[in-house]
C-alpha cells in the first residue's frame, strides 16, 4: 500500500501528521486524492456534518453555539523541488509544502478530530488550487457558489505566520501609464519628441513618493508604490514615440480600492492612468470580541499582514479573518522548506486552550 | 528577351537609363545580373581599365591628371514593394531604386560613357549589398580587400541628396547604462531598492542635455543624444533590481569615436556605461581645391548630412567624401518612391561641367 492509499490516521501527533501530509504529494491541480483522504478521515467523525464541492471539503460542528469560528487551510503545494519525502532533523521538518501549509492543516485536522466539545461552533474548510491563478482558487469557488459553507463571526487562515498573528492584509493595484512622443530617425532627433525622456518627471515622482504608514487595531501598516515594469523603444537608431511604465500600489486595508484609484490618479495628475489589475485590502477586525480572546490566548502578539492573501476573501463576505500558522513565511516555496515541530504543537495547543476555554 | 537580359544601352538619356536600370531588379544579394550588365557595358569602352571583385565592379580612366576623382554608387535596393516596373508621369519616374538609387547610377554610367576626356582621371565604383547588414558592403569589402582601387582626391557618393551637396557624415555610438537595486516582494517595497526609480536622475540628464551645433566647412552639424530603448522589471509584484537604458549619440564629425565616447563618459558620469557599437563620422573636406571647384559647378549649396552614409568609408581612407544624388532622400525604401527627371538630367549636367571646364 503506498503512502498515498493509506487513510489519514488523526491519532498522530501535529509533527507526525504533517509528515504523513507531506509525503502525499498534492501539487496545484492534483488535490482530488488528498481531499479523498481528508474527506474519509473526517466523515468518520460523528460530531462533524462534512460536505464536498469539487475538491474542497468543508466540515462543522453543529451545537448551537452563539459564534463560530472558521479555520481554513489550502491542500495545495507549489511543485515538489526534490524535497519529497520529508525528513526530520532534530526539531525541524523538512520538505515541500510543510510550511506552506500542510503544519497548518494537520493542526487543523487534529482540532476537528478532538474538539467534540469546543467553545465555538466550529468550521473546517480544505481547499484547493491557492498557488495558482486565482481563478481556480478553491475558496473563491466556495465563495462564489457555496457561500453559506462559509459562514462565520471570525476566520483564522493556517498560512504560514511563524506562529504569530498577522491581521488583515494590504490591498493591490497594477496600473499603465503610458508616454507618448513623436517618432524620428536618430540622425535628426529634434523632429521628434522623447517618450522614453518623459519617464524622467514620472520616475522623478515616484522616486520621491514617501508611502503612508498608518496604523490599525494596533497594526502598522506600511504602504509601497513603485514602478514595476518600464518598456519603451521602436529601435537603436529612432526616438522613441512611446514609453510605458506599470506601477503597483499596495494600499493599507483602510482605502478602499476606489480610494486607491483616486489616490493614483492624485499621484499621477496630468497623466493618464489606466488600472489594468486590483484587490481589495482586509482589515484585521482585532477589535471584534472573537479576535480580543483568540489573541489573548494566542499570546497577544500580532502584526500586520503585508502581503495579499485569502483573509481578504473573508472580509469581502463580511468575516474578520487573520493568519495564524506554524509555518514560516520565509521558506515557503523554497527547496529547503521546512517546518518547526514545536510550531506546530504550540499553534494546536494555543488554538485548543482558546477553543476549550471558558 | 527579358529586360534582364537585354545589354545595357548606355546612349539612352540619364531618365531612360535609369528607367532600364529600375526594371532589371537588383535586390540586396541578387545583384550578379545587374553587375554582370554594368560589367559588360563598361568593358566596351575603349577609355576606361575595368575591374571585378565579387558583384563590385570599377572603371577607371588613366590619363595622368593631377587629380583623381572617384564616384561611387550602390547597385542594390530594398525589397521591391510592388513598385516594379517603373511608370513616368510627368517629370517624375517611379519605381523601387528610382531614388536610392539607381538614378545615380544612371548618371555615374552616362559619364562613364562619354567623358573620353576629363579634366581630372575619374574612378566609377558601382558596388552591392549596401542596403543590408554593413559586414556585406561591397564598398565596405572594397576598402579591406582592394584599397588601391578606391584611392582618390575626391569622392562623390551618388546617393539620393535631392541634388544638393551634402558634406560628410555625423559619427553614430549606442551605449547601454544598467541601473542596479535590490530586488524584494512588492508587498514589502522597503526591503528592496527600486532599479526603474534609479532612472529618473538618468533619463532627467538626457531630458535636459542640450545637443551641440557645430559648423564645419560652413555647414552645421546637429548632433543628438538620445534613449533609444529602456527595459526594466522581473513581474507584477516584485521591486525590480535592473533596469538598463540604452542611448544613441549621434556626434558631429570633428568629434573622434574616442571623443565621444568620453563625451558620453562624462555626460553619465557616475554611471557604469558600456559601448556598444559606434562608426566614425566624416568630415565634409569642403574646403579642399577639387571640393570647392566641384561646390561652385553645382551651385555652390551645401548642407550637412546627418544620418551615416557610406562616405565615412572613403573618409577613414583619407579620401574627402560627398553625398550628391538626383534622388530625393524622403521618398527612399518608400514604396510610393520616386524620382524627378528633370534632377537627373541636372546632376548629370553639373557632373559633366565640372569635370570637363577648364
Amino acid at each position: 500500500m503506498s503512502s498515498s492509499d493509506a487513510p489519514l490516521d488523526l491519532s498522530l501527533d501535529g509533527g507526525a501528521l504533517t509528515a504523513r501530509l507531506v509525503d502525499f504529494p498534492s501539487v496545484s491541480g492534483d488535490e482530488q486524492a488528498l481531499a479523498d483522504a481528508v474527506e474519509s478521515a473526517l466523515r468518520a467523525l460523528p460530531h462533524l456534518a462534512v460536505d464536498r464541492y469539487g475538491n474542497n471539503v468543508v466540515a462543522r460542528t453543529n451545537l448551537g453555539r452563539p459564534e463560530r469560528v472558521l479555520l481554513a487551510g489550502h491542500l495545495d503545494t507549489v511543485p515538489i523541488a526534490d524535497n519529497v519525502p520529508s525528513y526530520v532533523d532534530g526539531d525541524l521538518l523538512y520538505g515541500c509544502g510543510t510550511s506552506d501549509m500542510k503544519s497548518g492543516v494537520a493542526v487543523q485536522l487534529r482540532l476537528a478530530a478532538t474538539l467534540t466539545e469546543p467553545n465555538h461552533d466550529l468550521t473546517f474548510v480544505f481547499y484547493d488550487c491557492e498557488e495558482i491563478e486565482a481563478s481556480r482558487n478553491g475558496l473563491g469557488h466556495l465563495a462564489k457558489h457555496r457561500p453559506d459553507w462559509l459562514a462565520a463571526d471570525f476566520a483564522i487562515l493556517m498560512e504560514p505566520s511563524g506562529a504569530m498573528v498577522e491581521g488583515g492584509c494590504q490591498g493591490t493595484m497594477r496600473a499603465q501609464i503610458a508616454l507618448t512622443g513623436t517618432r524620428a530617425h536618430a540622425a535628426r532627433s529634434w523632429l521628434g519628441d522623447n517618450a522614453i525622456h518623459h519617464a524622467a518627471e514620472l520616475l522623478g515622482r515616484l522616486a520621491s513618493y514617501e508611502p503612508r504608514r498608518v496604523e490599525i487595531d494596533g497594526l502598522e501598516y506600511r504602504e509601497g508604490l513603485n514602478a514595476v515594469k518600464i518598456e519603451g523603444g521602436v529601435a537603436g537608431n529612432v526616438i522613441p514615440d512611446e514609453c510605458v511604465v506599470t506601477v503597483n500600489f499596495r494600499f493599507a486595508p483602510d482605502r478602499s480600492e476606489a480610494e486607491a484609484e483616486d489616490h493614483l490618479r492624485e499621484v499621477f495628475a496630468g497623466y493618464r492612468v489606466l488600472v489594468t489589475d486590483s484587490a481589495p485590502g482586509a482589515l484585521p477586525g482585532l477589535a471584534q470580541p472573537a479576535a480580543q480572546a483568540f489573541l489573548a490566548a494566542t499570546g497577544g502578539r500580532a502584526r500586520a499582514k503585508f502581503g495579499w492573501t485569502d483573509v481578504a476573501r473573508f472580509s469581502a463576505l463580511g468575516v474578520p479573518a487573520v493568519n495564524y500558522g506554524p509555518g514560516d513565511p520565509n521558506l515557503a516555496h523554497k527547496r529547503e522548506e521546512h517546518c518547526s515541530l514545536s510550531a506546530i504543537a504550540e499553534v494546536e495547543d494555543r488554538l485548543r486552550a482558546w477553543l476549550t476555554g471558558s
